[in-house]
């Protein structure tokens, strides 16, 4: 399964997608530039400066086998063309290696967060089985941003998938809102063996 | 004929469009997904997602055939290179089915709107024509958005059209309005009885 | 040669280009439609709508043969890339009639404007030249727009030019600008008889 | 060795590769004209026009050739495709000149600019062995436009590079920090001789 977790509201799904791949300690094995990431360069603490990309991390965890998509940022709003295109790119690429599944990770601003997971789902029994696990169904409304469109296209790829967006103010990176959905997604996949040890570091 | 209805001032196009579906009871027969359209996906309230889309719908009505376009979203205002090019390809697309008229619905914004309808077309005649069924004329100005591209892009392939717009006050969505432009519809051609058993439901 | 006024400060290019086409009594000889303008129809009065375009119209006028363009709008100021296309789609377009000078009209916003017509050239000689007939010189900035841009573009393609600026407060349609315009560009191409006699309509 | 000084914070990477070219007294050799620049013409003091473009020179300096890209503008901040795209057809078009090396020059808004240089580099070696002829690390952060975005492609080629930015308020011209950028670089690449006796002309 594809799990994908960009920045966004209290940079949420970059947050989980790293605790996942810390967890499985997954490793990259393919990074995508392109020119609908902004125009500018990195520079890491040791001077060292490169383009924005995208991450493609693998791991192997109980019987899942996870690609992870993580990245510096996502296209501007104002480049919606370029942003299908990317996400389409980015199925296609992931569907070679057999991904049929996404779970895309994010955040969902709140004025008084509490912890919970909303979900949001290619299909109705999607939904019900994850609202079964503890997850609140994210009622009528809009997903902006790649968390969104990614499922959106894939769905239109017969794809299953879910969206799970942690409550958070939104205001600042919330780690806590992030591990909340990490250990959604652990609970959701049957591996929870070790979790409760784990807490985010601050 | 094509008739098209989407979202825009006081909603009243994309809802007159849906009083036409529900009228003729109209069946989807095609979808249109577009990098054009928001990066976002619109959640159900059984929380499923799709992308937004424009449906086209089909029905029989006394000697009439519609097909009718309607949606969830228009291309964003900065966009606008590829809503000439959506909106030519519906042409082309709907052309292939015998279509060579076009009825684009939508609102005005009026101060004191007061049920008026009314119409800008592709030739003097059919203006005229429009006029003599109860609609006021559109004087000099501009139909900006879909529902005046579409009709300019038709009326340059040949076809015949008129746009009619509904008064609102275009602060919200605008079912009176949008009735008013649905009934003016049916009685242009020819479509009048049973309707004003029919009221706007709340 | 190729006159070019099109909406800008003023509307000063596009009202001298009306009056170089009513006093040369030029008939339009082609229509350009492109997805670069702006998605809204024109009205006019008769409620009789279509896209915006540029129009050409050609006339011979003592010993010169004009071709003139102008239009209903400008590509958008965000959509550079089009307009870079369109200016040179259009320099091909009159190449083919053998146009080798452009001459692009415009205005210039000043505070106190005093009737003065400025001029930049493709060639130092050309702008000397128009000074001698009586033109300010533009000196050192930016002349924005498809004044500026066509000019440029011919320049790169070998053309001679000019652009003929009249100063305007901008605030408001100038014909008395607009008019200066037009006779300065009479006097540069020796067609002066009768002007006296023309005063701009209200 | 290519080196590039565009407009951007203070005008310093302008600036500075105005330095050089005039130091090693550089000699046009290409003109880049694209529609990825601004709508405009550049009006010269004699009243000449032409659009915005790109500029190479080149000159040999010691044991080192010298490419030298300046220009007069960059694409637009909403052009991001683009500018990609225009920043590798230069090292493409560079490579053929057997360029693997690059610098960018430009500023860095500072409160209280005292003179320093700060590097950023596509390698640790690079920007350690440039500190210790006297830069400052540029720390994590990021550097917007030209002079980091090539450095970025650059590195994705297989380049080696460094961005020396000189601090600068930013507010206006600045012609020290720019000829700080200037020196800097002729130190690094070993040729100091004579630059003492040259300052800035106001």
């Amino acid at each position: 399964m594809l799990v994908q977790g960009l920045p966004g509201f209290g940079n949420v799904g970059r947050l989980a997608a790293r605790f996942l791949i810390e967890f499985t300690r997954a490793e990259v094995f393919a990074e995508l530039y392109a020119p609908y990431f902004p125009d500018y360069v990195l520079v890491e603490k040791d001077g060292i400066c490169r383009p924005p990309r995208y991450e493609f991390s693998t791991a192997a965890f109980g019987k899942t086998q996870f690609l992870i998509l993580t990245g510096d940022a996502q296209p501007s709003r104002d480049d919606v063309v370029p942003h299908y295109k990317i996400c389409d790119e980015i199925l296609k690429f992931t569907e070679q290696f057999g991904c049929k599944f996404l779970a895309t990770l994010g955040g969902v601003p709140m004025s008084r967060p509490a912890g919970e997971v909303y979900v949001a789902a290619s299909s109705p029994e999607l939904a019900v089985e994850t609202m079964e696990k503890g997850a609140v169904l994210y009622g009528a409304g809009r997903i902006v941003g790649a968390a969104g469109l990614m499922l959106g296209l894939a769905k239109e790829r017969d794809w299953k998938g879910v969206c799970l967006l942690g409550a958070t103010t939104g205001l600042k990176a919330d780690k806590n809102a992030a591990f909340n959905v990490f250990k959604f997604l652990m609970r959701l996949f049957g591996v929870e063996a070790g979790l409760n040890n784990k807490k985010p570091s601050q």
